[in-house]
């Protein structure tokens, strides 16, 4: 295999797979992504046809989760399904990383499924890059943006790790890691995010407590809460961002890709209303994210 | 008592009781509020006499909580703290509402000690105004904005009730209440929310999840979390205003207060860092709670 090459579920999003294959293109042919496309091969060619592109390589997946059906039963339910044969080239060698704009249940369900999780991780998160210019690499790692939405304080201090070793892939030296709360002072905040407090207090690297006004001025590189926190924390931005006419966080490529952290391989989520732009930028995060190898040093990092 | 008379704790702040005496000024020559300073006399009377002011009615409080002092125990130790003494204006009915720019903490710490809560109340929560434009009465009352990090289903489903007291009371006639979550469908959240879902649903004007882009959105008049969301919604809101140059949220007057629901009486809390013109906007939002005596109409709700 290329230690680069990057499958994508070309059956995920709203608007598969016309702007998955679009998305490809633009990502081998303007960044020089090794891409190769999974899902049904008759369409895929004709949609590269259509565009008269160059064709890119294509792995058959012969079943797709319909819209009508759940789409993490659905992912269950077939084996054969695009983004499950995606994950299937993960656990086999056969592509480095796995991107797909489906459902981030469906993805993360087809990973355990065919991938599994890293040794002691009981169930992964999901770690998003919020783009700060002011933070270390131009972006904070927020881990959990929303994978799970009840956690216990020992996977929180797992995130810090997990977010370190990803920001160390994106070529931070050194990443600050902060604990998102309500007060910056120890004991402030909820019942997890005191114990969570705890459990990091010493660490070299921990900065202890930020509010959201710290996390925007670049006072972290990796930001730690739990998924529902985070999810809460990073829909606010985007809706403000919106709302303030800035757009700088809505409108940013690398927001168009969270990696699922805590997976044996690397597999990474887009939004399902990606346009090509924001696939071609998620495949780009994946080539990043396999060329560091994430998921091996989140595995040394959890040992 | 005036049925409108409002309390100032005249030392609460970070620039009292300067800050303070300019915005009851302000409060009362602009917008007519019928404000009562309290605090130690010799000082506030001579902060009204260097300002060349027709005076103020002061009431004596002749004990200050320090800047090194804990504000939550040395409210507790300190009887005659201006707080305190305004707490019993309160409770005495000498006073219709009380506003404070000390902690929040030492705020509720005396309303507690002073006034006491409300039947069936366990732990008064905050209440604050989101300034957002497409909301009926052009915000949303956002309750817990930070009172209780940890709260049971229960306490969430009362806030609904005292959330809809205060959006009447601001003259919203059919106030929509919704759920902060992380997705609209039923189901969506952690154990918190959906425990919460489960109590609201079917309630007539309880309109279910909601996202933050729907609140900005104004598709809500009323938003429920626990205080520890809340707080972390807030001030994200807060910060994307301030990064993306809006500073709509910050600049807001409205903003500049927030009443602790669950008190026997009507209390408020504005920033520490508060100016004049929050300090008389805060003070303008606690007339107006006042004259709708919010804290008896959340009593017949909670009944």
């Amino acid at each position: 295999m290329s230690s680069r090459r990057v499958a994508l579920d070309a059956m995920g999003g709203d608007h598969a797979p016309g702007t998955a294959v679009d998305g490809a293109l633009l990502a081998r042919d303007e960044h020089g992504v090794d891409v190769v496309l999974v899902g049904p091969g008759d369409q895929l060619h004709r949609a590269m046809a259509v565009r008269g592109a160059r064709r890119l390589p294509v792995v058959a997946a012969s079943q797709v989760v319909g819209m009508a059906e759940d789409p993490v039963s659905g992912v269950r339910a077939k084996p054969s399904a695009s983004v499950r044969v995606g994950a299937r080239l993960i656990a086999a060698g056969e592509a480095a990383a796995l991107v797909s704009a489906g459902s981030t249940g469906a993805t993360l369900a087809a990973a355990l499924l065919d991938i599994g999780r890293l040794p002691g991780v009981r169930r992964p998160a999901v770690a998003a890059l919020l783009p700060i210019p002011a933070a270390a690499g131009g972006a904070v790692v927020l881990v959990d943006a929303g994978g799970n939405a009840d956690a216990h304080p020992d996977a929180l201090a797992a995130y810090a790790r997990m977010g370190d070793a990803y920001a160390r892939v994106r070529g931070v030296v050194a990443p600050r890691v902060g604990l998102l709360n309500v007060g910056a002072e120890p004991g402030k905040g909820n019942a997890l995010a005191r114990a969570t407090y705890a459990l990091l207090d010493g660490g070299e690297r921990f900065v202890g407590n930020v509010e959201p006004d710290a996390v925007l001025a670049g006072d972290v590189d990796v930001l730690i809460t739990d998924g529902f926190t985070g999810n809460v924390f990073l829909k606010a931005l985007e809706a403000a961002s919106h709302a303030f006419g800035a757009r700088r966080l809505a409108a940013d490529g690398e927001r168009a890709a969270a990696v699922l952290v805590g997976i044996a391989g690397e597999v990474l989520v887009s939004h399902g209303a990606a346009g090509a732009g924001q696939i071609a930028a998620a495949l780009r995060t994946a080539s990043t994210v396999a060329a560091g190898r994430l998921s091996q040093r989140i595995a040394e990092r959890l040992a």
